[in-house]
């Protein structure tokens, strides 16, 4: 069955097929409202479905959780999974796409030339989600997506299991009240963490306290509050890769010692916090490994080798273990106060 | 001006309009040479120049000098050149499509989507850069490519000097008979590193002693020969990355001391040739300040702000330091034999 033509598209879109050429190839000088709602149409029409388009023999890969401009590859999680998986798919014959965050927040996804999608961090209401299934491209998540469908694949670690783990990590350690610095996104990452971190705080009768993680802040000024006074923080679980070096920077502005004052965990993929003062715990999510099992499933799907949602029982979600690295950060001290 | 019709193409190839459109969809069954047939009359007739084109706002970046199945991927230096260019590109809100080693030797290039193409050691006769230049997609070279054109622009390393600096710290160090593994593609890296060698052999009074690298000698069998009986070389300057765990391993086998009876000096960018025993003096070329200005320059090109032939005396090829970092594998020692 051959896609819609731009007549089809025109008609029901109510344009001429001059306007819809131009929403579709990205040309002309139509408003942002008019693109889109040709794209849209087009997109319902089922222009785009893969039955008629060519391979093109290329995956992309993006991050959604934040669509703006933003640079995802500065993060080592991030930067190491898109490296293993061009090399994972290169092992195929695929070339890769990396997107940049931005595109996220735009409709070039209508149009966008790949075979299937890696799509990282995907949150709640994912636009380009909707915009890849509507077009029939084969998708998988790193990280379980904000909206599963029946028949979704996905790849992730088990990060309730690991929150746990740093949590009784910290408490052996001597830690009385465990702080958590987590995502302000949407995506699963950020609500597992969150939620794991609150069920253990219920469970051991203490109080949560989240501090949200902000990229900018090099100094973690967003520790501060928290780490003075009587009843400061006496650890912090930094669930996001700079997060550790924004508490090293925060402990040596407020004359606190670490571990002696203050314990620090932070997931994170970055060798260079085996080299900090103190060298700093982290919970390594094992990229190399979700990227491979990531592409292998994608290019299976592509090929036809991954079934619909009634095999997808049996496949299920990929879960890749994560790892404690314990540190001098973390090291078990008397507890504070 | 727009390009050529279907029927301007099948015209000129005595084809089909229905051929004509399989053989630039990659779609049907054509005949390989059919289907090139073809593509080279559409590419001569203009068909995919960027005047026509929507802006893709995607890069892509490729290794063309060997177009087999082999990982490029897996060598640390061009792993850090896609790392890092695909940061560069998203920090200017440009997608990255890395290719696979393979898609040199396909006609792919005829249609491939890109704004502008980042070609990493080129060689000589490279087909690719030939249907790239047809249809006007701007090239930056990473390495000076095999057939420079008026107007070409690249990054490279100083090859010339940075050699010659080798083979004087080898000399320094008490070497007497040092030999080269150099590559055997037509790249230009190759052929720098080798005439260089061979130059300061000349100038030395030395015979020129150069082994061919090959990524599946994993032990360095390629080695023994040379490394055996009285005229035996005291010295290896290994041009390519895996080279020198291939001396390493010759060396055992052999019941060699590094550096007492070899010394041994690889160019890579591989951190772990600072953990082997013994550290391996290494040669870094940089990759991530290459794959910066590369970017850099790309775009550039693509947004017409770098000019065309007559301008690029000014900016001229872009020439990023190498660097020498002497460890124990090429200590002083008294001079062998």
């Amino acid at each position: 069955m051959p896609g819609p033509t731009l007549t089809d598209i025109a008609r029901a879109a109510e344009v001429s097929t001059a306007t819809v050429s131009h929403a579709l190839n990205g040309t002309g000088r139509l408003g942002g409202a008019t693109r889109r709602r040709v794209r849209e149409t087009a997109t319902a029409l089922g222009y785009g479905i893969r039955r008629t388009a060519p391979r093109t023999r290329t995956l992309g890969i993006a991050v959604t959780t934040f669509p703006t401009a933003w640079n995802y590859t500065e993060i080592a999680y991030f930067s190491r999974v898109v490296t293993a998986a061009t090399s994972a798919a290169h092992e195929r014959g695929y070339a890769l796409t990396a997107l940049p965050a931005a595109r996220a927040g735009d409709d070039s996804w209508h149009t966008l030339a790949v075979d299937g999608m890696l799509i990282m961090d995907s949150p709640r209401g994912d636009p380009m989600v909707t915009a890849l299934r509507a077009r029939g491209i084969p998708l998988v998540f790193d990280g379980a997506p904000g909206d599963p469908h029946a028949g979704d694949h996905w790849v992730d670690n088990d990060h309730e299991a690991t929150t746990r783990e740093v949590l009784d990590h910290l408490a052996a350690s001597g830690a009385r009240r465990i702080a958590l610095q987590s995502g302000n996104g949407d995506e699963h990452y950020a609500r597992t963490v969150t939620a794991a971190y609150t069920t253990w705080c219920a469970e051991h009768g203490a109080d949560p306290l989240v501090v949200p993680f902000d990229v900018t802040d090099a100094e973690g000024k967003a520790f501060d509050a928290l780490l003075r006074g009587p009843d400061r923080a006496d650890a912090v679980y930094a669930a996001y890769d700079p997060g550790g070096r924004q508490l090293l920077a925060a402990a040596a502005r407020l004359a606190l010692r670490v571990p002696g004052d203050l314990r620090v965990v932070c997931a994170s993929e970055d060798p260079g916090y085996a080299l900090t003062r103190p060298p700093v715990t982290t919970v390594t999510l094992a990229p190399e490994r979700t990227a491979r099992a990531a592409v292998a499933l994608l290019v299976d799907l592509v090929e036809g080798r991954a079934g619909p949602a009634s095999e997808t029982a049996q496949r299920g979600p990929v879960v890749v273990p994560a790892a404690l690295v314990p540190r001098d950060s973390s090291r078990a001290q008397p507890a504070a106060g």
